[in-house]
Parts: structure tokens; sequence; C-alpha cells
């Protein structure tokens, strides 16, 4: 039915290393939201969309959402098989989805869900990812396959939501695009709950708005605030003349 | 000759993925650093005498010095092979090499070397890793392959070095162990140089000594002195009463 040279779901194999691991040997998510964020550059430069492929013609892909969901969480040594696929693409944001499955059992862990735009990397403005070999992008749509966790939603931050810490972003936070990793705020997010919480509890699921960049020596300061049973809103905000919001991110754990 | 399952020497490949490399698109040395200490790890799991079949006697290994030294960085997509091998066995100590090729071109980035002490894990203290399993680690000796880099040496760091800046180690540093992750540390030391450094300036050589543990929530003050031409002597000291030393590392850079 399809000449498509690939299939339209990828799956790509990960080895969960002790070293990827937690004080209680479950996978940071860091790690595997690193390990999904791989699987969509492979997918996508396979079929050619990838971003080597765009910064031939002056784009990028940028993330501005990614949502993960589990059920429960890997182990050391667990090998993993990441799915991805685009489930729709309009003109200016494409939808991809992720599961996350055992490779040697086929149990599925959990699923992702991120929303991506394509920039201009002259102008850093949007820009049509349709027009990119002819709406190539389209030939790829997957929109049956099921992911059953609810998309990102608008995540609520409130004014009077308490300091909680701060940092000041350094080498190891910065990435090939300059600023700070998208997978680095989530590392320094799950930092506002200590060991003791995570004994206790397992976060369920992570959701993350990327909303503004943040560069190398930028005193970025975490608000948080609870917002449910073990649930909590957080935004990472630039200290400055404009105290600009940089990440809002939540978070939901439950009791184990 | 020999009857060992196993060569002496083990390989293990290893893919240089794009978010393991920092913004000039060259892997960060704590990755690199983790995918030697996981080389060790199959190594010796392999060999009969790993993490796993350790605790089941009640005993762990113990990284004491690790030294890495790199002629030139690989970037992403490389496709690496880290070597690793026993160069020795005593009583109390063991030194483990590595040597980091391209397994594609067999070109020799570096080379690493550690040295590791066995401990009891219900008394914290040293114990005869000849004793486990009949000396079985001497079996696996392999004293003649050659490790061209420089035995890690006693880091000296003055008394006066100035105060640099500090952290508070929190979830993501912590590791199965329960206390800061070894290259965490690594990871740290290397956020004590800015952007603009790296910019101009290539790791040469680094080297770390674990002098103590520390854990989750740990002040960690950083005091950091140069010794040399673009070298560099840090040690790492946990605030309170005994203002205890962590670790001591120097580390070495190259005019890029």
């Amino acid at each position: 039915m399809s000449d498509l040279k690939f299939p339209k779901v990828g799956a790509y194999r990960f080895l969960v290393e002790p070293f990827h691991c937690d004080f209680s040997d479950h996978i940071f998510w860091g790690h595997l939201g690193n390990a999904m964020l791989n699987a969509a550059d492979y997918h996508s430069s396979d079929r050619g969309y990838g971003v080597s492929e765009l910064n031939k013609i002056h784009k990028t892909w940028v993330l501005s959402r990614f949502a993960i969901e589990l059920q429960d969480t890997p182990v050391s040594y667990d090998h993993l098989i990441i799915e991805t696929w685009v489930e729709a693409a309009m003109k200016f944001f494409t939808s991809r989805n992720f599961a996350v499955k055992n490779a040697d059992t086929g149990h599925v862990y959990g699923y992702g869900r991120s929303v991506w735009a394509m920039i201009d990397t002259d102008t850093r403005q949007p820009t049509d990812l349709l027009s990119v070999h002819d709406g190539l992008i389209m030939q790829y749509v997957e929109a049956s396959r099921p992911c059953p966790i609810a998309n990102p939603g608008r995540v609520v931050v409130s004014a009077d939501a308490p300091f909680d810490s701060s940092f000041v972003a350094h080498y190891s936070d910065i990435d090939i695009n300059g600023h700070v990793n998208s997978v680095k705020y989530i590392e320094h997010v799950l930092d506002l709950f200590d060991v003791e919480y995570y004994r206790t509890h397992r976060l369920q699921r992570l959701e993350i708005a990327y909303v503004a960049e943040s560069h190398e020596g930028d005193e970025l300061a975490f608000y948080k605030q609870q917002t449910g049973d073990d649930a909590y809103a957080v935004k990472l905000v630039r200290r400055g003349e404009k105290n600009e919001t940089v990440v809002r991110c939540s978070v939901k754990f439950v009791k184990d």
C-alpha cells in the first residue's frame, strides 16, 4: 500500500545502564527523556526532515511541549524499545508521540507526547513546516495509533507561587544549540524534591512547556506550588529586568 | 593456552548521542566517564567479580582514583569502543585501565586509568579482594598491555586555594549507593570553567581522587587554584564542623 522508505512508526532500542538510575535503581526521567528525544532525532533524520537536513535550509526543530506518563518505571539493565511517530502536522506545529516498552516482555511502561515548532535559524521566527520537501512529513503522519495519555495542557502557575530555589546555568547545562538543554530543565525540576519524597512516591506524569531560551550564566529561579495531592506546578524565571518565564512544568506523583 | 571463559580485555561499543555532547558537539567527559565505568561493570560482572556478585558476600567495589587523558575528543554519532582490563591486583587495591577507540577507524582517542578498593558493605572497611573466589581476579590480570598515560598521582591542593563556588547535592546527584555519584563530581568540577574557556581550550587530562563520601543535602564547596598553564587543582569540601575534603581533582587543558 505504501511506497515509503521507512515505516511510520520508528522503534529504537535502549539499555538502561546502572549509571542512568537513581538511588532506588529506577531510571532518571531525564535519561529517559534523552532517549525519547534521541528516538525523535533518529526517526526524523531517517525520514528526511531531521535537524541536519533542516540546518542546510536554515531551519531547525524547537521542542515546545513534552509530556511523559509512566505506569511503572524501568530499572537498570532493562532493555527498552522507544517507539515514536508523528501524530499530526500543521503549518506551525507538529505533534509526536512515544511509547516506552520493555524489549523482552513487550510490557508498556508508558507514553510520551511532544509538540514541536519549526523555526528559521536566521530570524528565529516560526516557519511553515509543511513547506519542507513539499510537505514530506505529511506522508509519515500516523493518526490512528493510540497514545492513551492526556495531551500536554496549559500549565498554570499562579503569580504568588512561592520561591523555592535558584541555580546558575553552567557549561554542562548547555547543548549544541548554545542554550540550556531541554532535558536539563527536567533534571533541575526533579531536584526540587528530595530523596525521602522519592522513597515514598513514584513520579507518574511530568509535563513541561518551553517558553523562552536561557543561556550560560543566567540565574534561574524556581517558583513551586502544590496544586493537588502530590501534584505540583513549577515555573522557572530568569532573573533580570524582565524576570522572564523560561519554562513551566507540572509533576504528578503517586504514593508508592 | 588459556581456559578462561572470557578474554582478559573486554571491549564494549558505545554510540555518542547528540545529547551526550556539549555546545561544541564534543562528548561531555562525564558521559564518557559513565561509559568507561559501565564497561568496568560489564567486564567485572562477566568475569565473576562484579558488584551484584560481590553484594551476595557483603562486599562491593569502591572507586578510589580515576584519570582520563584524551588526545582528541569524540563527537556526536561517533561509534566508540571502550576497552578495559585489569592491570594489577593487590590485597587492597586493583588497577583497571581503559582505551577509548573509534569503532569504525580504530583511531585511539585516549586512555583511562583507575584504582579500586573492595570494601565490606557491613563495616565499610577495606577487605582483601584476593580472597574473593580464591583470587579469581588474578587470572584476568593483563600486565603487558600498554596504557601510555601517567598513573593517577597525588593531587595536591594547597591550603590557601581560593574558594570558587558551592552547590548542594540533590536527588539527581545520588546513585544506587545512596551517595553522590562518582561521575557527578566530574560534571560539577567541569562546570567551574565557562563556555568561553572551553571555546578556546580542550580538556586534555582529568584526574580525580575520591577521598570521602557525600550525601544528599550536603553543601559542597569548591576551592580551585591554578597550578600551571591551563592546569588547575580543585578540592571539594563538605561544609560542616569538620570541613572534610570529599574529592581532589586536577584538570589540564590545552589551547585549541
